[in-house]
């Protein structure tokens, strides 16, 4: 997460800072002191204790600031030790940076002080040191749970993770959009809404609860705005919270959750958006992975021992492309019984999802073309039949089921005017409908859930531990 | 925006691409056949009509592709003149690229093939060519007002100061945090609440309105989330949607709006965020005008003239830093009549942030250590008197007001608990009571309002001109 750049500016902030009586300590984040070969002149680390061993003529501590999954090493003389200095507390330490004899680490730092600046009730603190506690154990504390190995080792993904993905999409010459979080769209029955309203006092006063003066939800999707803004850049992406009010009790589903949406205009061809699906996939988890090593690592090894393979089949192998009608051949011939039985015109279910991943190879396949009546208004007629079909796509992958889905847009006012006639959209969507007259060029993209992209990279079983605030019980709302 | 590496992958795009019958053309971006010198073969570019002047000779076209503010010259045969080529229509272009003669361009196509995927109804589209339409204007079409030279400009720029926010905090060190946007916490009135729920038809069924099992609301702030992070990251910011259910019919408010917030454990000083305050202002604006110039300039030419020369002076002078006592003494001295009295203990209001800013010679100033009674319950106790003060700091800026605000944290659970008791808020805020216990560092963080900045860089008067989807009348709420 850190370079030699970082140490090099903490350094220089030292130097060129004034000295009034004694030469200031570089304040050094651990990550930098963990690269650092030698460094004249005192430093500075900040941090939590992890961990205090107390010898006859030597006090060792752990101390973690958050920079990184390892710890640094403090040694110090006994004398320093004092009450306020356990496990949890936030301390300063200020002494020199040293080679290390340990064979597990390059430095130590030789403590000349130590202040305790946050003590810590370790009795009623609910981790301990060198305890590893489930997943489920922490998500009771989600105020307190971003403290433990695991958590943190998310949290700095998750971070990594964002700015990949945004770097993805930046690089390839896409602007970021706001879509809108307050909307009057549902796009479609994507799922149940929550409503925005002002609050009781304002109604009570006689006032409209509408505050926009007309129902008001929060998002379910940016597609359509974006849609808008691929009519004027071309290439659009957005990265931003939704909301489903569903049944969020379940370990595959969030009532808020983050998703990368992009549009691309002039696209007439499925296949450029599997190209740019494929891309982002295999370009941000690249990055993740060389930016946090240590951090996917612990999880990889503690928490989804089955995930490393999969990940790396997942990045050497070129996904596979199958249409919808294929999938339910696949499914239809296959040795197993389902409890949905495949049939041409229903949804896939999990348990097909899963069952095409593995007929394929458990590589990451797109199943493409599905039956026109189980898709929303806005995706692109085939105009074929008698089986008629859209141009939509979803990406099935392994372990996870699906992770992002997209399609073509129906940019051609002659076929989306009657379909929200008949759906009695139409007042509601004229906005949408006017794009189609304006230099309505074909278009087409897709969305990829970010908390199941991270779950895919880590392995994690429940979504609620890859988000920072965990909400459940719902009582943990903070 | 984009640069020599995006011309030489869309090259090689090109060159690895299987060649069936005839050599693909390369698909440019208007801004990568903008920069290009010479291109040996077909090249293909795509966008919308700006211009068209058809001459008996020649047939000049204007295409714009939202990647520049500049278009591309086409030149090309009458023969390839046909009625849905207009203004505003969806075009693709082959041709070479070629030497322009013309002093304003370098290059300009050569036209052999052109063909029109989206014609645009000429009479009812609500622009015309090259006629400059006030903001006002453009606004009643939030749907289509991105296809304008100013909003496009606009929007790049929102773009790019995005990534140049994300950038400093991670070149900086900070870990990026998704912050909740349904919370419970209501950040002690820091304004009016939208409250979420689900909808009506879930309620009628008898079932909970409360989603969460307690009340619900849009976030105001991620502040207090972004502490429990603090706490184990050291460095942490968010970049998220704000909401407030106030009056938006104001030039300065918005009800939903995006802030820049950061937190940074170990922080013992209000100097020190000021430092970072004043770090990213000018960091992010120096990236933001390298990257997007003539954007930036289109603003400083038609739409605010004032603003280049004000902008110049805040990155190269060092800010000022007052107290709020010397804040009201220089207001107490001043030549000129407020409508409100200046008066210690007061909240400072726009007429006084406007004096003050005019007073210090139009540079941005911090003004420090606010009335204890005025801040909310986390900032930290100055323990000064008879006038007390919380350690709180405002940056007020020339032509905007209040563009930051931020605080020392107070870390001490001593001054915390009666504080929050005398509220009647430590049952609500256990958890945040809870954060003391356990290693509390001196902390501190601020926040800034996005669209402010961006008003500050391009000096938009009213703040919805800033956000991709305006919501004034209400009703355009899409």
């Amino acid at each position: 997460m850190f370079g030699a750049r970082c140490l090099l500016l903490a350094l220089r902030r030292c130097s060129s800072a004034p000295c009034p009586k004694h030469t200031q300590a570089a304040r050094l984040r651990v990550c930098e002191a963990l690269e650092a070969q030698e460094v004249a002149g005192d430093i500075k680390v900040q941090g939590w204790v992890r961990s205090v061993r107390s010898q006859k003529e030597v006090l060792f501590l752990h101390i973690n600031d958050g920079s990184s999954l390892e710890s640094l090493q403090i040694v110090a003389d006994p004398s320093l030790e004092n009450r306020d200095l356990t496990f949890g507390s936030a301390v300063e330490v200020q002494g020199k940076l040293v080679k290390s004899l340990h064979r597990m680490q390059n430095v130590e730092l030789k403590a000349e002080n130590i202040r305790v600046v946050g003590p810590c009730d370790t009795l009623t603190f609910p981790f301990k040191p060198r305890e590893r506690q489930p997943l489920e154990y922490s998500r009771q504390f989600p105020h307190l749970r971003c403290r433990t190995n695991a958590l943190s080792s998310l949290l700095r993904v998750r971070s990594e993770a964002t700015a990949a993905i945004h770097s993805f999409f930046k690089d390839n010459g896409y602007v970021h959009v706001h879509t809108p979080i307050i909307t009057s769209n549902d796009c479609e029955g994507a799922g149940e809404l929550f409503h925005v309203r002002t609050s009781d006092k304002v109604q009570e006063r006689g006032e409209n609860s509408h505050f926009f003066n007309v129902p008001a939800f929060l998002t379910v999707s940016g597609q359509l705005h974006l849609e808008v803004m691929a009519g004027a850049f071309t290439q659009v992406f957005t990265f931003g919270p939704t909301f489903r009010a569903e049944n969020s009790q379940s370990r595959r589903h969030l009532a808020e959750f983050y998703m990368v949406e992009a549009e691309m205009s002039f696209t007439e061809s499925l296949q450029d958006i599997i190209q740019v699906m494929e891309d982002l996939f295999k370009k941000a988890t690249s990055i993740v992975l060389s930016k946090c090593p240590q951090d996917v690592e612990l999880f990889h090894k503690y928490v989804s021992p089955a995930q490393k393979g999969r990940l790396e089949q997942m990045l050497k192998n070129k996904f596979i492309t199958i249409s919808y009608t294929e999938a339910v051949d696949i499914l239809k011939r296959a040795p197993q019984t389902f409890i949905f039985q495949p049939k041409w015109g229903s949804n896939l279910q999990t348990e097909h999802e899963k069952y095409l991943v593995k007929h394929c190879g458990e590589v990451p396949v797109f199943v493409v073309n599905y039956p026109y009546d189980l898709k929303p208004f806005y995706m692109r007629d085939n105009e074929d039949g008698p089986q008629h079909t859209v141009a939509a796509v979803d990406l099935l992958v392994p372990g996870i089921g699906e992770l992002c889905g997209g399609s073509l847009r129906e940019e051609r006012l002659h076929f989306l005017q009657p379909r929200l006639e008949r759906l009695g959209l139409a007042d509601a969507y004229q906005w949408y409908l006017d794009l189609r007259q304006f230099g309505s060029a074909p278009h087409g993209g897709f969305g990829m859930g970010f908390e199941r992209y991270l779950q895919c990279i880590l392995g994690v079983d429940n979504i609620k531990d890859v988000i920072p605030f965990p909400r459940f019980p719902h009582s943990c709302l903070l």
